[in-house]
């Protein structure tokens, strides 16, 4: 509960820029999966960290949970205000504050997304290459420890958030972090804070390294008769040290849902969507080696994508494929799932897992970003139907206890939120879980950051 | 102190691996620099994580001071038992436990040296490439976040370690990390120990990330006019994303200690040491770039090393560059500085300490890994000469300055310890320092694990 008069306190340090109308409670109270909606009591849109850091001093010393609030693309739940208390939506805080264009780094404002960022780097020849698919904000991309489809050639938000500016949970502002490539220089707080879910304390800056656009760009689909060859086709190409830019994993559930959404038509058989980047001749060696694995695989059908406006079209594809698989069933919801294996388990991991849901009642297409041994399943499940989301949660159990089984991890891009804090005793046992519980008391005694979220 | 029960009590759980005898506690209380030394009471060797923690829980208990040991080779007074206490040395706990070829991943003891490893795995086609120089223990590497020479292109041990065990500061045995190549499950609790220097807890069992040995590997000298024809043509190609795999600045101070060291002939002007990995074609690619960068910078006296004895030869020499700079004084110790910046400073950086060390009346020869912005200066000073230490001190003390201007850090490699811990404030702000030690305290409420190091 935020009370008139605390509202009142709000206004006046936001300059007005703090709401309680229905219409934004309600948006900021949504997820994108199956969670039931939470919104908070008001929404606050700031401006500085000056005004986060003010805020923040309000709710601390009134015990009012804070939830930041980016582009609500998050998939387990992180931003639901299951508290109620402040979100904080850091849409008005999206400037791109500065490029150092020789230095290979930019700071932004957290509410600045990964397109906007692109856009505007596009003329300096260098890029921020993470991309979870969605719009996101990079906050949050930052909060959820994301990655995506280009992790397995240029890393995760851990590899690429260089440092950052922090309100912590009684107003502080911390910086963490330096322009310099490397440092030994004390706790690694910029590695604490890069997956936190906003349970530690709200980024109001990130500098982010950049990488050059590469000088030549090829993508291409190519298909396979089952499962099995197109992951061991993946597997092959990883342990063969090619430098794939991206390698994604669509099967025939997923290609169907991709075709209906986007009106293509590609065989209903498991597909791997690739891209190449380097220079000219590096691009034609990573092609002619990837080529020769996936043949002894018998991947065909390669469909070459070389110009901009054919690869655009192609990841456009890719990333609606989340869309296109809830458009696989009118009105459905979804269950979301998000294990990360050793590569060496892939197979094993997306077969059972495959097995599974053939078996099963409700559809689940399979795809992900398999070259980090990371996919998903879209378990479809119509709203307010209990036994479809009973059984959606039963396989996606499975499915994370197969990821433990396996030596990896519940969750490779999306994060714990809701509905991952289950499994934590599990992935990192009792121990470790109550030694991340340690670090939360300690930075947010009266746990008003974020609170339910990742930690018990 | 370590009373006689407390001994008796050490000796039992380690079954007689603990010792007071003068020798031992004399080499364990050294330093590589110019610190006094400070002995622990007693040393331990354990064989198991269940002795460490056994060991741990006796301590806690009764509050005795707990230092790992791995090499004895970190360079800011890590290792020093400035409080007395319990030194734990790993040196016996040194088993290389799991090679996982396919996954490309390694779980050792903390005892292992990357020396030891890299000769382990050299059948597999795998390797280790973090290499600091000295022949450290692992577990010291991951303790001090180390890189050295081929950081620029393989990264720190912030990147190449993916999970730790770890004895807590009461004994409690956690696991960090998973063998997955990312993850979103929680804090990274592996990024905050990495780089803590054995005051959160003590490592047992590491798990590193490997490489592909390179195709073809090639490597040279050359030689440049001035320390900044040497250095822009380091920024040139860095900047031009040349994957260099080593790119190592010596001035000609560090020249002349070389060749008198080694008894080589290199002309006394600054040099860079080069190696490049790839494909045949890629290498012979990327020395031709560098050839092209370097030579408009003036470049000469290329000495090249495609044979392994002719590489082994050149880099024996990097590594021990150290210990020339040492002999070039004789009997001298060193005040060792260790700055990183961005690369867009680095000319900046090494002219002006270079200009400040001629004007002073002590030497200072300047090397580095360049690559990264990271450079040394080795400030050479009689034992118990006061006037020297104090201009060593001072010298250091602007080049640290320098480097925070200049955006960077005042340690790249080596970490805080004992010499750096008045610059963390000014690094760091006394806002993030004071979240340093509220962690801390979080997890070691005693403040028993090598305490008075990184933390106020």
């Amino acid at each position: 509960m935020i009370t008139d008069t605390q509202f009142a306190e709000l206004s006046l340090v936001l300059k007005g820029r703090v709401t309680r109308s229905k219409s934004d409670l309600d948006l900021h109270g949504r997820s994108e999966t199956w969670f039931a909606n939470a919104p908070p009591d008001a929404v606050a849109y700031p401006h500085t960290t000056a005004e986060v850091s003010a805020v923040i001093k309000i709710c601390h010393a009134q015990a009012i949970p804070v939830i930041g609030w980016g582009t609500g693309t998050s998939l387990e739940g992180q931003t639901l205000a299951i508290n109620g208390g402040l979100c904080v939506d850091f849409s008005q805080m999206n400037a791109i504050l500065r490029v150092h264009d020789t230095d290979m780094d930019v700071t932004v404002q957290p509410g600045v997304t990964r397109e906007q960022l692109n856009t505007d780097l596009r003329a300096t020849g260098l890029m921020f290459p993470v991309d979870p698919g969605a719009n996101a904000s990079l906050g949050g991309m930052a909060m959820t420890r994301a990655s995506g489809t280009t992790a397995v050639r240029y890393g995760t938000m851990r590899d690429n958030v260089i440092g950052l500016q922090v309100v912590l949970a009684d107003g502080t502002i911390i910086h963490t972090g330096s322009r310099a490539r490397k440092s030994s220089s004390g706790y690694d707080l910029t590695a604490l804070f890069v997956g936190s879910e906003g349970t530690l304390g709200l980024v109001t800056e990130l500098t982010l390294r950049l990488h050059g656009q590469p000088e030549t760009i090829n993508a291409a689909v190519c298909a396979f008769d089952d499962i099995d060859s197109a992951v061991n086709a993946v597997m092959a190409t990883i342990q063969m040290g090619i430098p794939m830019a991206r390698i994604e994993f669509l099967d025939s559930k997923s290609v169907e849902a991709v075709n209906a959404y986007a009106d293509t038509t590609y065989p209903l058989v498991p597909h791997l969507f690739v891209e190449f980047h380097g220079s000219e001749a590096g691009v034609a060696d990573q092609v002619a080696m990837f080529g020769e694995i996936v043949q002894d695989f018998g991947a065909s059908g390669f469909d070459w994508a070389e110009k901009l406006e054919d690869r655009n079209a192609l990841w456009t594809l890719r990333h609606n494929a989340f869309y296109a698989c809830l458009a696989l069933k009118k009105g459905c919801i979804s269950v979301v799932t998000d294990i990360c294996v050793p590569i060496s388990k892939l197979a094993e991991a997306v077969n059972e897992t495959a097995d599974d849901i053939a078996k099963s009642f409700i559809d689940g297409p399979i795809l992900g970003h398999v070259g980090d041994g990371n996919f998903h399943s879209v378990l479809l499940v119509e709203p307010d139907n209990a036994i479809e989301l009973a059984e959606a949660k039963r396989l996606a159990h499975r499915m994370a206890l197969r990821a433990l089984k396996l030596g990896g991890t519940v969750t490779g891009e999306h994060g714990i939120g809701l509905g991952k804090k289950d499994f934590m005793t599990r992935e990192h046992g009792a121990e470790a879980w109550a030694t991340m519980s340690a670090l939360k008391a300690a930075l947010d005694p009266k746990n008003i950051m974020n609170p339910g979220k990742l930690v018990p």
